[in-house]
């Protein structure tokens, strides 16, 4: 590049490092960029990174469970948003790493901020990314970890809202489906708690449900269905509602009449059943606030961590129920 | 950490650098490794692949349309063998960067891999990959690029297949729907040119139907279905299969008789329609089989590109056709 610019070496490194140190005339550094734009040359990020001693990467671990539609779209915004403001998003598939093996693999990219959906992490996770130098590490998850920025998705909400709504339509014995899904227990307790709360105080009753995500297993659960005298069923989510509401269908139990099914997450899916499903409707926070939220704590690192709540819940009330 | 191991700054650096020039006896070298680890160190990936030349990074750049479960499964299992052959798999969100800024930001992490899902990078975009340190770079899309192995995935198979089923099934007027989204036009285009090489030379004829992922279009579409005299559809893949069979059933439209519907994917929401759902199911290669091939083009970077045709398309026949 030295010869195509007609310049030392040492000339193209101080230009295409931006050193401030040696003086050169901006004619020498338009020759200089002009050259490397000929021969296609790229920075590179990590020698970037190591001279400005962070990067702009954004790292976000892929959820270690199977995440659904609702939540790919708001990653898809999150990148988005954060691109604007000039950070690199990068997902990391943290598949099969177990958890300190996986903080010590994210802190390896050296990324100016982690944010990690799910729970995991703990405060000792926490250190060694800050130690690593990320400025800020977000939480996406039920609970506040020490040290960290938290985004609390408190999923009670979503069950309580069901269970509620049940209530008030007059059903008593309610089923509430737990996915048997491990990985999903985040989502699935504090849901199925959700609807306790809700129930408290009251003659109602709830029935726990274990589901796994196939037609057997809500064949055989439809087929004991009436022997569990049960008059409503919250679902967990439309997908596992869906499965449910065919199998019952399937068995002649009338639909809301025997039954009402209630999902969650307000896919399309549940407007195109007949019965159409009533769901719990599931506001993210938005894309833009949080990537601005992670901006203000990477210029702020040594901010006290915010908490905030972000989890809406509303029943859409349809015909299921 | 020079401290803690009672030995010079210079020894902890050529110990945790793994330099072969200096002789250091190995009770030292286990007293900077207990030290690193009593002090949480982490490697500087940056660093270390700054050194060696090269990082162990593949990159997969997130594609820009909204994948399907099928796809999310498929990545995700891919991650795992990846990461089993000890590479680190990031995956970059693409979003809103146009392709040569896109391939300029995936060569700036200096990946020694590269996974392109769908088209747009072209022998530019390879050549700027490779310049820049990568070792392999493999394309995973409809049609090759000169200087990348290509896993070539022809979805002219899917249309193929699901118009040979439609006229054995005895149709002749074969509706096709074309998804409004034109980031899936990728996919689209060359199942419906599928259907048209299926039906070549047969009195049956194609005709192309443009529709939105919403209620509103397939209440449309679904209100003016029997001025169109169809006697069959294939609907694209089975999301679009249940939005439109949902339509074409609330407008009294019978299934199969008056219309058959085939939809692509074979998810499990096709077995919990009624009538069950007739599709096309779509064999992925194998994740461990494509690991593999990154490994070995990374292994030997002058070996000739390979292509492979990957996609497999079944018809599974269901009651709707």
């Amino acid at each position: 590049m030295a010869r195509v610019a007609g310049v030392s070496r040492a000339t193209v490194s101080y230009v295409l490092n931006n050193t401030s140190a040696v003086r050169i005339s901006e004619p020498t550094r338009r020759r200089v960029h002009e050259a490397a734009k000929e021969l296609g040359y790229v920075p590179h990020a990590a020698a970037r990174s190591l001279r400005a001693g962070h990067s702009r990467m954004v790292l976000m671990p892929t959820p270690d469970v199977q995440v659904g539609p609702l939540y790919s779209r708001f990653f898809n915004e999150l990148q988005w948003a954060l691109s604007r403001l000039d950070y690199t998003v990068v997902q990391y598939g943290g598949v099969g790493l177990q958890s300190d093996e996986a903080v010590r693999a994210w802190a390896e990219l050296r990324p100016v901020a982690v944010l990690v959906p799910g729970s995991g992490l703990g405060t000792q996770g926490v250190a060694v990314l800050k130690r690593s130098g990320a400025r800020a590490v977000v939480t996406l998850g039920p609970e506040r970890v020490e040290g960290a920025h938290a985004l609390l998705m408190d999923h009670h909400g979503v069950g309580r809202s069901a269970g509620r709504h049940l209530l008030e339509r007059g059903r008593r014995r309610i089923g509430v489906v737990v996915p048997d899904d491990p990985g999903l227990g985040i989502f699935s307790r504090p849901r199925l708690e959700g609807v306790r709360q809700a129930l408290e105080g009251t003659d109602a009753s709830v029935t726990e449900l274990p589901l796994a995500h196939d037609e057997e297993s809500a064949a055989r659960l439809a087929a004991r269905w009436r022997s569990l005298a049960l008059d409503a069923v919250f679902a967990y989510n439309d997908e596992y509602a869906m499965l449910l509401m065919r199998a019952l269908q399937d068995e002649g139990i009338g639909i809301p009449d025997e039954t009402a099914v209630v999902g969650a997450d307000d896919l399309m899916l549940g407007r195109l059943l007949r019965p159409r499903l009533s769901t719990v409707h599931i506001e993210l926070p938005s894309a833009r606030e949080l990537a601005e939220l992670v901006d203000r704590a990477v210029r702020e690192p040594a901010a006290p961590p915010e908490a905030r709540e972000v989890l809406g819940a509303t029943v859409v009330h349809r015909e299921s129920s």
